[in-house]
């Protein structure tokens, strides 16, 4: 059984030549989640030969653009292929009307049913519990509202010592108050927008650092993590991965169509 | 001086793994227009080396997710890469709804004035007319209201025999009543969105066959056609080529990246 993330686009804002927009996706058991959908997500999941009939969770963070433009393609290409089950979207209230908007524009009725649930954005939630899995929402400090997400196994295989969990946390200036949450989870993918030397622009802009994020990862006493979401001024990331390691050791870039495991898996 | 068009997607509905959305850009003594936004639009124009910046106008035919899921990460993108000049967007009406909520939900101010021009879907009209260009939207038959664009130029450089001109017809079942509106002109775009022996499905969806297409730019004497809006069920686009030519021979296939001329160019 797996529990693992794949990185599907790690740039900031613009795509860049090398680098696509923010989404990733996280197979919990086989139970597929769709975590960010900017623009291209769709092309994204056919590249990596991604089962898309079995994507039943997406979660959208917040609201900027580079983050759920590619949703409303997503869903629609769903719809044309066929899709019948169900599909969850946890998202920020206000991308219901647009969804809504887009698909009235288009005469388009989702031959599926697609259950809307609106983030809580200022308060830790639960937004799934059941046997398999557990999900939480939590703030993120942000120029908009903004939340990170928690994602645990519960009744994990007997090979795998302690519960695996993926904690995201993009895009979030540095807060300290997150680590409670994500306290000793197996992954945490944070963004790490900006090398340190960009502190001033960074804060400005509410994102964090390399170096800030690899204190979160330290402080919360993570098994590892990986950092993404870089600005598109970057051309090589060697330097902010090396920035991280400073603090914190286990970091690894994320790389597009890679694989990461959430924990440590004794078999 | 050139007046040249470039596909930059041309599959229809979904994306296949050769084929993006539509979007076209025509240049038009170098004054750029793009015609349709699907989703990727701006990965394409950085793909084929656009000067995004020289866009000035933004044409969208209907509302079909593929023609205009790539505009709102289009418009951001060129936002956050310093734009300041004004832009000229010529759509349905829903869209300028569509666009301000998403702009509104990401607390986005663009730094240039984006025009919004409402089409007129019910007749012909004017868009615009000055001394180098005449822009003409007519009604296209499709499932929701659409448009088609016949591009004009005025006052042709010396080396030119005649005004070129680009009409562009998609999304559209097979339409004569458009024939006055597109006669002789340099360059017709019409979707072919299946081979011949699917009429019944066409017409049920309100698109063409590559016969059809060729009987329109047949009868209306263009002087070449390229069709485009491909099904994602054809692997190969020969057959749909080799059926519009038994009737209209100076037929081609879109082809994504190639450039085409859009009339007699003598030089």
């Amino acid at each position: 059984m797996t529990f693992s993330v794949m990185v599907l686009g790690c740039s900031a804002a613009i795509p860049t030549r090398n680098r696509h927009l923010s989404a990733h996706l996280l197979n919990a058991n086989e139970r597929f989640c769709l975590i960010d959908c900017g623009e291209g997500t769709q092309f994204q999941l056919r590249q990596y030969h991604i089962p898309w009939k079995r994507i039943d969770y997406v979660f959208i963070s917040h609201l900027h653009g580079d983050h759920f433009f590619g949703l409303a393609g997503l869903l629609n290409s769903m719809h044309l292929l066929g899709r019948t089950n169900d599909l969850y979207l946890y998202a920020p209230e206000p991308l219901q009307e647009i969804l809504d908007l887009q698909f009235s524009a288009s005469a388009t009725t989702l031959r599926y049913l697609l259950h809307f649930q609106r983030l809580e954005m200022n308060h830790t939630s639960v937004l799934i519990d059941n046997q398999k899995l557990k999900v939480l929402s939590f703030p993120l400090k942000h120029s908009i509202p903004a939340c990170g997400f928690l994602f645990t196994e519960k009744n994990p295989p007997r090979k795998v010592s302690t519960p695996r969990s993926f904690a995201y946390c993009s895009d979030t200036a540095y807060d300290p108050g997150i680590i409670p949450v994500i306290r000793e989870a197996g992954l945490l993918y944070h963004e790490a927008t900006f090398l340190h030397e960009m502190e001033k622009a960074a804060q400005e802009k509410y994102h964090s650092t390399a170096l800030q994020a690899a204190q979160i990862a330290r402080d919360a006493k993570v098994k590892k993590m990986i950092i993404g979401h870089f600005s598109a001024r970057y051309e090589t990331l060697q330097p902010l991965l090396d920035e991280a390691r400073t603090v914190f050791p286990e970091t690894y870039l994320a790389e597009e169509g890679g694989l990461i495991d959430c924990g440590n898996n004794e078999s």
